[in-house]
């Protein structure tokens, strides 16, 4: 087995001899801006160590490791046009550095170039990678349309929230563990187990984010604390509190709700008091840890040596814990 | 061999008989809304025709051409956001009758209902049918961004056209019939002549596209004449005319490109008259039969049957000699 760090330095010097054409020059820099943004590369590391977990060699999954991180990067890119975000990774973003159309088309080129890469996995599982990545795309763009779909919606559940979430972040990680059992030789119903692992694993991701912009320390998060309450934003937060407040915090909460322009410096405390009063930080904690544990009870199914299983259990608490 | 109105009537039936997830509804909705516009369905044709000529069941084509299709439709959907064109074949551009965020999700969506769909090629020949449709995909944003560029240069050539052109318009329809080929079970040589008779036929068909905007007929064209003068839209016609032109006729067109409010009544017949002065009308012609000649030419080195080749040879004649 090698290290997180090893598979990391694999995935990111293949990112970096990742073959562009010159020309068109508008057409192909803002895709290697993207590229060069970094980020966790969590999904190709992730195919690489579920292909060596499984006995299988990471040189066959190298390519379509990094075509999960174009195909990634390109959904961030098209989010951040329909979002009108800035800013990612401190850097600005392709539609602010160039424009939109440029974004936009640029996004297209991600898309199939990310296809190609996927579509270099070993001849043999070459059809059910493919066959997996399409069908995790499309789950994905029905994920954003849903995440939109509830901004103008008073009315969403926590259980639709769960399955938002799961759609836009999870699914890309449950693909990108079994692509690499796939690509590692593994059979389906492992592969199966895999995914399973990689999609409560994004379940609990997510809601650590969510948690994060709330409590998280600044310094550490390395963004502005209290983003999503400022937007009004339909996290696991907030509408767990909208279910749970009553009386002055129903009040309260409706209030800063129905106030555009509020003060960041008041709103933000004063939201976030809220929350503690209604101890949503156990109740995140609580499910949390409950994805948690089901990401390492279908690992506990996979019959792997138990290096493998402790170096992916490894990975799933370092994920789940961290701070940023 | 069956008739251009039998293929078409399979490849309509096909794109009614995609299947479509209802919910997200904002997601799906503006897709069907776009695949159920029309249009000449000429990539699809194309590509049974092709399978066909060389004795393959058009059967095992028919969901790769379909995608083929909905490639094209999607590249059709983006390009309207990025021109802010506001009516397609009749009817008010996704983004008009929904939102631009809407069009980029429900685009990237068909751009991977599309892969979907030709992944779904048949096993023996899906390796090669998808390194073909991620290339030409990959090409035609290059000719997007060509078309952009363009925009902003005063010093385009005609070559540097005719490379656009061929990047944005040539290589879909070389890629559908190089596609049928292949499905059909051509070997790479005669799948590769297939291409450059679907190549040579874009580019008479773009070239007749320039023609008409200018000297088509507004009510068989089924739409205003005269758009490309307009916009100063840098056709094979205004690239010519720019070179070629000497003394008053210089200075009039001249003019012409630097006056933005001019009257559509005035300008069109002015333009017109330059070019007309120039003999461009020749000219085009000349370029669509050089084009028309080597498509046929690709085309008599293929050994298939006489009835396919004259099938063919009629379907470019028709397509190319088209008034609308």
């Amino acid at each position: 087995m090698h290290t997180f760090n090893e598979y990391l330095e694999r995935v990111n010097n293949a990112i970096k001899a990742i073959p562009y054409p010159e020309q068109p020059s508008h057409l192909y820099e803002p895709i290697t801006y993207t590229m060069d943004l970094g980020g966790k590369r969590l999904r190709p590391v992730l195919v690489l160590m579920a292909c060596e977990a499984v006995g299988g060699d990471i040189n066959r999954a190298l390519t379509p490791a990094i075509g999960l991180e174009m195909f990634h990067n390109f959904t961030l890119l098209h989010d951040d046009v329909m979002d009108k975000a800035d800013i990612r990774r401190g850097k600005p973003t392709v539609h602010v550095k160039w424009d939109d159309n440029t974004a936009i088309l640029s996004g297209d080129a991600m898309l199939t170039m990310a296809t190609q890469l996927i579509a270099q996995a070993p001849a043999d599982v070459m059809p059910q990678v493919m066959d997996l990545y399409n069908r995790t795309a499309m789950e994905i763009y029905e994920g954003q349309q849903y995440d939109v779909d509830f901004e103008t919606r008073n009315d969403v559940t926590v259980d639709e929230y769960i399955e938002m979430i799961r759609l836009k972040t999870s699914v890309l990680l449950g693909c990108a563990c079994k692509m690499g059992a796939l690509i590692g030789g593994a059979d389906e119903a492992t592969a199966q187990l895999f995914y399973k692992v990689g999609e409560n694993l994004g379940l609990a991701f997510q809601l650590q984010d969510d948690m994060l912009d709330v409590w998280g320390d600044e310094a550490t998060f390395g963004k502005a604390i209290g983003g999503d309450i400022m937007n009004n934003k339909k996290t696991f937060l907030l509408i767990n509190a909208m279910q749970r407040a009553t009386g002055d915090h129903k009040v309260e909460l409706s209030l800063w709700l129905s106030t555009p322009n509020a003060s960041r410096a008041v709103k933000v405390p004063a939201v976030t008091a809220i929350y503690d009063a209604l101890d949503l930080r156990s109740l995140s904690l609580d499910a949390i840890n409950r994805y948690n544990d089901e990401a390492l009870e279908a690992l506990s199914k996979i019959a792997i040596s138990d290096e493998a299983r402790s170096e992916f259990a490894n990975f799933i608490t370092r994920l789940v814990k961290r701070d940023k």
